[in-house]
């Protein structure tokens, strides 16, 4: 496998900025759970099943359950800091940016998911502590609760020496990222220099699989299809809704190189200056921002794309690679078949898709592999 | 305003694969139906509304449908064969390769649709057979109707001179591209050389657009994200179910630069090798045909993708420039605020991007602006 530190060149860093951990306090909740997201063992499986995906539902209750375990494996991964270290160490990445991954607190009750998100995100802030320079992350919002009380976790979070922004779904309040609820936030973010990284959860509704997928293609199309849909249309819903213009300094990095933005994009701008309703009501003028302005603004995408063609198209997109920046999606996507305490074959392919899209050892390859993450987070202090 | 011909450089013919008409007898039934798709007329609306999208339906029942009236203009655009031999010499398109526009015949009920797909396809015969050389078309299959009577129309098509192929929507026989029953068909058009032009029309189901849309966004996210995500998952059902393994001659080329097939079809290649079921059930081996596989074998794009940066993605995730041919979609995103019988600017933009793409001028762009569609769908003899 590649070894993503030879594209950065020494002494540069190597940063993960896509990388997540269910902390065991986190996995106890789950494990309470009767509906997804949930966590459940079968008789078939050595490892206890994460099942996340409303996809994956069908399978849960199905008559071979036990013996296609729906799901995946809950392995030391998710919830071990080790582990994490470890990881890092085999694939030479210096600095990880970690994240609670998906669905973080979006199910939580308003009434407990202040508390949890207080704990959830101290509990992130020790972790980065015993690996001082090491390790930073992404805080967790409270969104099921009231306004006051994630205000309240913003606050909190900027006392937090490690965190560098939060994670952030698809859902919001409740009603998606363009519910004007949310501009508060928005603000409260920006002014707290908090980076948002947009990540998806809920895919696309399942209907659109058709009826053979949940039997017969694994998690492929609600995993390769539906995350980057559900990022490109939450993201034009912020755009069309005047997200960035209304919160010039909010600053987002969009998961999985912006879904399906990049290569999107002039359909969208060609959309808006066609569409009769928009520009009779004088929502299309001359000094609008257009999506590649806010591309090449706002907006930073990882390099989680698992392709040349589609890394190369990112970075025109955003108008150079300064705005890309590395991840692995650790835990998810391990090998199979070979020793998950070895090298990852899926963070091979995105490493050799920045070194092939940039030139080995150039000084773009070691922005997209960690230099912009250090610029951009301000990913140092001891 | 661009001149498509320009790219293409004498004396190479410029082609238009992608360009729609509604003949005056499918209006007829549009005007006669209470559901979508349907055309009304409205008294704010010099012309008569054409309303084809699940998402504007809510529009069409709202208190201020007369203020805003829901869909687009019909004009003659959509039915005038004048017009379209008019839009072609306007833009410099030596031949174009029409086809009836989305929904098809896909809401007839089955008793009807073989009479009406052998009427509507002679009416494309007749249209083509007045301005002979200049003028193509993909037929229109009913796929509502018994085999037999699919496969008959099949038959019918071969004996029309100057068909090439069919337009396909994804619903198929009402369960997919996927769906087992196709195979047939699939198999009775590659027999028949008749390549396949897979053109979205369902989108996404309305909820993915959240409360705001319909109201605010005017048709923006279900045109500009529902129709190639809609074209992506169709192709990514029918990779996953092995149709393209199945049918090897099978001929397809897909509308909008392949949806965002181009940009995805790394994170689809890699969720397949990284899927635990699909390992397990001996899906993935070595021999497997992969994405790109059929990209760069099976599938056509047309290049109406609205912009460089999506265009250079289509070419590369294609293997070359010479499997993109140049469309314009026309009847559909005329200029708004200027005069339909000039110039378009939805056309400036993709050949613009053509240009930009590959070289004023260069062997490359003519391809794409035409020479690559004479040779694939041979556009020749008369």
């Amino acid at each position: 496998m590649a070894d993503p530190s030879a594209a950065a060149g020494s002494p540069a860093k190597v940063v993960d900025i896509h990388t997540h951990m269910y902390p065991p306090s986190y996995v106890d909740i789950l494990t309470s759970r009767s509906t997804i997201p949930l966590v459940r063992t079968f008789p078939s499986s050595p490892d206890p099943r994460l099942i996340l995906l409303e996809a994956e539902v069908p399978s849960l209750s199905g008559a071979d359950a036990s013996a296609k375990p729906p799901g995946r494996p809950l392995t030391k991964h998710y919830s071990s800091l080790a582990q994490k270290i470890h990881f890092m160490d085999t694939h030479h990445i210096d600095i990880s940016v970690i994240s609670l991954a998906n669905p973080w607190l979006d199910f939580l009750e308003p009434s407990e998911a202040g508390g949890f998100a207080k704990s959830v995100n101290e509990e992130f802030s020790t972790m980065c502590a015993a690996h001082p320079g090491r390790l930073f992350f992404f805080g967790t919002l409270p969104l099921t609760a009231p306004l006051s009380v994630i205000q309240d976790a913003i606050k909190h979070l900027t006392t937090l020496k490690y965190c560098r922004g939060v994670i952030l779904g698809t859902s919001g309040l409740g009603k998606g990222l363009d519910d004007p609820s949310l501009l508060p936030i928005f603000t409260a973010l920006a002014d707290a220099a908090l980076t948002i990284f947009l990540h998806p959860h809920y895919g696309l509704p399942n209907e659109v699989w058709g009826p053979r997928a949940s039997e017969e293609y694994g998690h492929v199309l609600p995993l390769a299809l539906g995350f980057p849909m559900e990022t490109t249309i939450a993201v034009a819903r912020m755009y069309l809704a005047g997200v960035f213009d209304a919160v010039p300094s909010l600053q987002m990095i969009l998961a999985h190189s912006g879904g399906t933005l990049p290569f999107l994009a002039g359909r969208i701008e060609s959309c808006v200056l066609h569409d009769g309703h928009l520009v009779r009501e004088g929502k299309v003028h001359a000094k609008r921002r257009t999506v590649w302005d806010v591309l090449r603004s706002q907006v930073y995408l990882d390099a989680v794309i698992y392709s040349e063609v589609g890394l190369k198209s990112a970075i025109e997109a955003s108008g150079g690679a300064e705005r890309l920046m590395f991840g692995t999606d650790h835990p998810f996507f391990p090998p199979l078949g070979s020793d998950e305490d070895g090298e990852w074959e899926s963070v091979g392919t995105n490493a050799d898709a920045v070194r092939k899209a940039l030139g080995d050892g150039s000084k773009e390859a070691a922005g997209v592999m960690g230099e912009n993450a250090v610029r951009v987070l301000k990913l140092y202090g001891e």
